[in-house]
Order: structure tokens, then C-alpha cells, then sequence
């Protein structure tokens, strides 16, 4: 097994009749930014959960989560309650918990992802210099800031939007770049959600430079990715009032759109 | 009080100590699209209650949806838990109920929404013809399909994403228009959810003239509109497996970026 896949199983408890279907995780500290839990991470072990309890439908869709506290690293609990099953897709409300009480919450849809080409598109990908000119970002970052996920994830980042590191962001609201997960395993469905929440926020590219905790993200799978890289993309709208919109976009190897997001996160801005 | 005001009214039963708090809503066959009430609204629903259950924190600021199955106009029951109680928000999880099960669940947030001018914006409102010049929405549509919203909301849509009528889609995947409430009444922040679900989906633009449920719905307010008009503008990148995805953005007649939200639809493609 792969080190996502390690990192974000979930294993079912013996059901016990009726109510919430209930998994046990281990979270893994190395999927973290600082002390704090990657949120892709924390969806993906959600998505996990939602994928094992939806029957036949075992291919995550989309998720809408709201962060309501960081939980630790170490043991938590999933809970799975079946909203509808249809025929097509399953829908279902995923909730994670520790001892300090509800941590995160998605509301999810599973289903078969289609392999067809879609029937229209008017995405394009990214436009990023080669993967080999983009930056490798640090786990150790600047300024003693360290990034776990930065030993699991492989993540280049386009030059044009690393002004921020010597104090001259470029003011586009806009980072992109290159992800691969650093074992080498290829992106599938789940471990996509860790890739389309990328680090840094966008709003250092905006000359705020504190920490913009995501308060909720909607994540759509498209397609399955193909093996090689993803190439993500994210452009803030606006900030104002302490929040910030994010939307993002993921493209695979062969160029094709295999996953989008968007979140709203909090920033806090000089007055 | 408004006709939205009313159609989308909560009453708070008496708290019967402990566990999620519970309202009674009248859910009106005026808001809806066909002999299907309208996502907007049921969001507009939730949104009331999570506002009335979240202390001083009264106004929505975002809301992830999932749609279950369709609630039929009538009484329902609406319930509201509040996940975390925060300085500056309140994350709370709510419930469309109906003797048939739950209909729609959504994460909401609720806090005081801002006043002040954005920090940053690259929001350009829709170029749109002015609203006498775009085309009225009709209740009765062509083909007998009766639109019951459009008796309460007054929508203008620019003539060019209107070629679907005679046959001729722009495959744009954009359509675009003023809104007003019928009766006169101001947008608000809990009336902006109902004009993001535009109405017809834009797949209307793409020559796939069917039904298009939206599957799940993300909403961020991101400021009190101004009074007057807004316009609205709806955008998908991709249409493939059985879905589409829309973004949807609304300004004010001040120009401002006043809402956004994105959905991911069931649509489905000839093969």
C-alpha cells in the first residue's frame, strides 16, 4: 500500500444495527502544514469513509466539508450516514470526531466516475514552465516554518507566483504549480483532494501572509487521473470581510480537467 | 413583510432541551421550477434557520448543500445543530425534513457580514445589455412548462444565451441576466441564494435541453446587496460522465461582487 493509502485508511467497526456506519482512522502527522491537519487530508479520509459505505457506488464525486476544529494527529473516528442511495450515485453526510468533539463535517456523493471523454469542455490547463523549472517547495520553509506535507507530497511551484518569498507577490491573486505524491504512487480519486488544497494559500501572492484557515471547500472529482502529475491551479476573486474565495482546478498528465474546488477561507487583512 | 420573507419563514418550536433545534417552514409552491421547488429557496430555508439558531452570528455566510430528494410544497420541518459556536462565526449543520426523510442537509456559517470595502477584488461585473433591453422570463414557458419562480422573481436574460429558444445554443455554456423580486422587495443576504440558481441551467446553452438537478450546492454571500437589480452570470467548464459543473457569480447595482456560488449538476448527454 501506498503512503496516502496508509494514511488515509479507515476500517469499519462491526456495525452495530441502524445508525451511522463508524470507522476507525489514524491520522497521520506527516499530512500536516505547521501543527495543523492538512484539510485535503482530513476530505480524503472522509471520502474514504463515504466511498467504503456506499455500496456499489465506491468512486468519491464530490464533497463539501466545513472545518469546524483542528483535530490531532493519532486516533479518530468516522461516521457514514447514508442520505439516499440512488441508482446512480449515492449520497451521504461523513463526520470526523475526536474526544474534543466534531472536527470536520462533508456532506458527500459517490458513484461510478465515467472513463468517457466529456461531451463538451471549455477547460484549458494551466499554462506552468516544465516541471523541472518550477520550484520544489520545502519542508522546511522559510522563516522555520515547517510543512509535513512537503516529505509526502512532491509539489513544484510556477516561479511567477513565488514573489511573495522575497516580499514582492504579485499581486494575481494566483498560485499554481506541479504535485506528485513523493513515493511515487500515481493520483487516484481520493488522494486528489490533498492536491487541489494547496499550500501556500493564495492569499500570500496577495501580500498577506498569515495563516487562512479554510472554513469550508467543495471538491468535485471529474475523471480519474492519469499516472504522472497533476498541474493545479488556484485564483482567490476576492478578499473582503476576513474571507476569501479560492477556486481551483486540477489537469492530469495528458491534460485533461480531473478535479475542481473551491473554498472559502479566513484571512485576516490590515485595516 | 416581502413575499420572500414569507415564503421562506421558520418558526422555532418550543426547545425541547438538547439535541438539534427545530422549526417548522411552510414551503410555498410559488418557488418552484416546474412541480419542483426551487434549490435556491430550500437553501433560503436552511440559511433562515441557521441564521435564527446562530446567537448574534445572524447572517449567512456560506452554505454547502446537498439535495436529497424533492420536498413537496406543504409543511416541513427544518432542523439546526450547531457544530461549533465561534468569536466570529457560527458552523452549523441543517436538515430539510418531510415524512418522506431528509430532502436537503447543508453546512452552514453564519456571522455578521461586513461592510466595509474589499481588500482586493479582480471581480469584473457581467457585461450585460441594459435590463430593458434583455429578454423577460416567462412563467409559462415554451412547451407548456410552467415556471412558477418566475411569478416571484422578475428575470431579464441577455438575448444572446437565449439562441436555445430557437434551436441555435451558443455553446458558450453561459447564461447571463438581471434579477429582481417581483413584489419590489431588496435582495437580501438569504434572497441572493435563490438568484445564484438561475434559472434555466446552463446546459440550456450547450444544446442539452433536459432537466439538470443540481446534485450539490456551495453559496457564499459576500456582502449586503445594494438595492436595485442584480446580475447574475452562470458559467460551466465541463460537461462529461453525467455532470456538469456551474459557477455562478452576482453583483449589485453598485457593481460589487455581492454572491458566489458553484454547483455540480446531473445532466444527461446523448451517447
Amino acid at each position: 500500500m501506498n503512503e496516502f493509502a496508509m494514511a488515509s485508511a479507515v476500517a469499519l467497526r462491526t456495525a452495530d444495527g441502524g445508525g451511522p456506519a463508524v470507522f476507525d482512522a489514524d491520522l497521520d502527522a506527516r499530512w500536516a502544514v505547521g501543527d495543523k491537519l492538512h484539510g485535503g487530508y482530513l476530505m480524503a479520509v472522509l471520502g474514504r469513509a463515504a466511498a467504503a459505505a456506499g455500496g456499489e457506488h465506491r468512486d468519491l464525486l464530490s464533497m463539501s466539508a466545513s472545518f469546524v476544529r483542528p483535530p490531532e494527529p493519532g486516533p479518530a473516528r468516522v461516521e457514514v450516514e447514508v442520505l439516499r442511495a440512488g441508482r446512480g450515485s449515492t449520497q451521504s453526510r461523513t463526520r470526523l470526531l475526536q474526544d474534543s468533539g466534531v472536527c470536520a463535517e462533508a456532506l458527500a456523493v459517490t458513484g461510478p466516475l465515467g472513463e468517457e471523454e466529456p461531451h463538451w469542455s471549455r477547460s484549458e490547463p494551466a499554462r506552468l514552465p516544465a516541471e523541472e523549472d518550477c520550484a520544489p517547495s520545502p519542508a522546511d520553509a522559510p522563516g522555520g516554518f515547517r510543512v509535513p506535507l512537503m516529505d509526502v507530497v512532491d509539489q513544484r511551484l510556477d516561479p511567477g507566483a513565488l514573489g511573495f518569498i522575497a516580499g514582492a507577490p504579485s499581486m494575481r491573486g494566483e498560485i499554481a504549480g506541479w504535485q506528485r505524491l513523493a513515493d511515487g504512487a500515481d493520483w487516484d480519486p481520493l488522494s486528489l483532494l490533498v492536491a487541489l488544497d494547496m499550500v501556500p494559500p493564495v492569499s500570500y501572492d496577495l501580500g498577506l501572509p498569515g495563516w487562512a484557515p479554510t472554513v469550508q471547500m467543495s471538491s468535485y472529482i471529474r475523471r480519474r487521473p492519469a499516472p504522472g502529475p497533476v498541474r493545479v491551479r488556484m485564483n482567490a476573486t476576492e478578499v473582503g470581510g476576513d474571507r476569501m474565495d479560492v477556486a481551483v482546478s486540477a489537469w492530469d498528465a495528458k491534460d485533461r480537467l480531473v478535479a475542481q474546488a473551491v473554498q472559502i477561507a479566513a484571512v485576516r487583512t490590515p485595516r
